[in-house]
């Protein structure tokens, strides 16, 4: 069976052809097979993330784990996942599912040196079940990072909204809040914000480039990563 | 197991993200769990198509068959190609793979149809491969319509440079060609154009508005006819 890179997808779709489009642009090659074979495994019918994490709403695991052992019968060697906040079940998906992940916040941390970020301080922009998990900022502060985040209030009013429009398709509306979001973030002293849930840096295209040059995308820098990855044992 | 869309791709993989996309704009959906499950098999590693139809090279049959059936296994229960190409193969693979397959080519004459085009003349942008396999032609005179292409230094000089753009991700110099193609196509008379190889409607935001009007993107109509299916049997 050919060796395949797997993509757990579907939460939401938007975000999991952002990355494979992403992935693509990341590969150098001049013909069709020179790109990485891959299967997408993109079914969004799972248990809504944040509301498991909040304890108000059945576990996804059951179905990430389907997910993955269905990528690894059809000869998943690895796998990616382009959804920040199903890495809260991370340690068991790779325990269980018995494939090594990519781990997307390790991607969006190596990005973040690479920009060499002026200053210690950096925002970040994620859902409240990525910020419960705790893994970017557990990850920012080993690096000798400061994370901030949007207040409560800005998560409800800015944040949120934005990544429920780009879950409908309505990337105008979505960019002009995240670009909201973002500018908080940097009036407050952060030296660079990483975009850390999927749905976001669908829309860096639609922020004005003096703030998108800020962002580190956590999307693109799982596919760099993904693809250094697929080069040393693919 | 969860029943899901079965998307045979890599060929290219970035017309596998293009339909993959479309797939995402074609689906009313407030909610990611509204969007179509689906699984996506885009392994580049594919025998040349073309090569193949002219007798140059090996016939890429085998590979698609044993995707078909990786993604029979994974719960497919339909199946959409995004590439006009291998549907050189399309009898063999329903019959040999056992899946309903949604063709490219009535999804493109719907759309041809729905768009109420003036005149009967109606030009086709493909592969060679896919002119010799006739298929667009044999639908296009049943519907009452009469097929031009553009002339063969026009395919080496024009088209088939714009296709390996794409392949290569280099975005405007394909596009660019496109839109030379195209004008040829309506000078000689077309009233509409089909876009009748995946690799050209990804580029299609970077025609002039005036021709991008007269085309029909083949991806576009397989996304909204896979919905349609979906919605029907799903």
């Amino acid at each position: 069976m050919k060796k395949v890179l797997g993509v757990l997808g579907g939460m939401g779709p938007l975000a999991t052809v952002d990355f494979l489009h992403k992935l693509i642009d990341e590969t150098p090659a001049q013909r069709d097979d020179q790109h990485l074979p891959v299967i997408a495994w993109s079914v969004p019918q799972i248990p809504d993330r944040p509301a498991a994490i909040t304890g108000n709403g059945e576990s996804p695991l059951p179905a990430l784990l389907a997910g993955i052992r269905t990528l690894k019968d059809a000869g998943a060697i690895a796998i990616a996942i382009p959804c920040n906040t199903a890495h809260y079940w991370y340690d068991e998906l790779v325990r269980e599912g018995g494939l090594p992940i990519i781990h997307i916040a390790d991607a969006a941390l190596d990005e973040l040196r690479a920009h060499k970020m002026t200053g210690k301080t950096v925002g970040l922009i994620a859902t409240r079940g990525t910020l419960a998990a705790g893994f970017f900022q557990q990850r920012l502060a080993a690096a000798g990072f400061e994370c901030i985040t949007n207040s409560d209030a800005e998560m409800d009013e800015v944040e949120l909204p934005a990544i429920l429009h780009v879950k409908r398709n309505e990337l105008d509306a979505a960019g002009a809040l995240l670009t909201i979001a973002v500018e908080k973030l940097i009036a407050r002293g952060a030296g660079g914000v990483i975009l850390g849930c999927t749905e976001t840096p669908v829309v860096l295209d639609r922020m004005p480039a003096g703030l998108s040059a800020r962002c580190v995308d956590a999307t693109r820098a799982l596919a760099k990563a993904s693809v250094k990855w697929w080069k040393q044992h693919g």
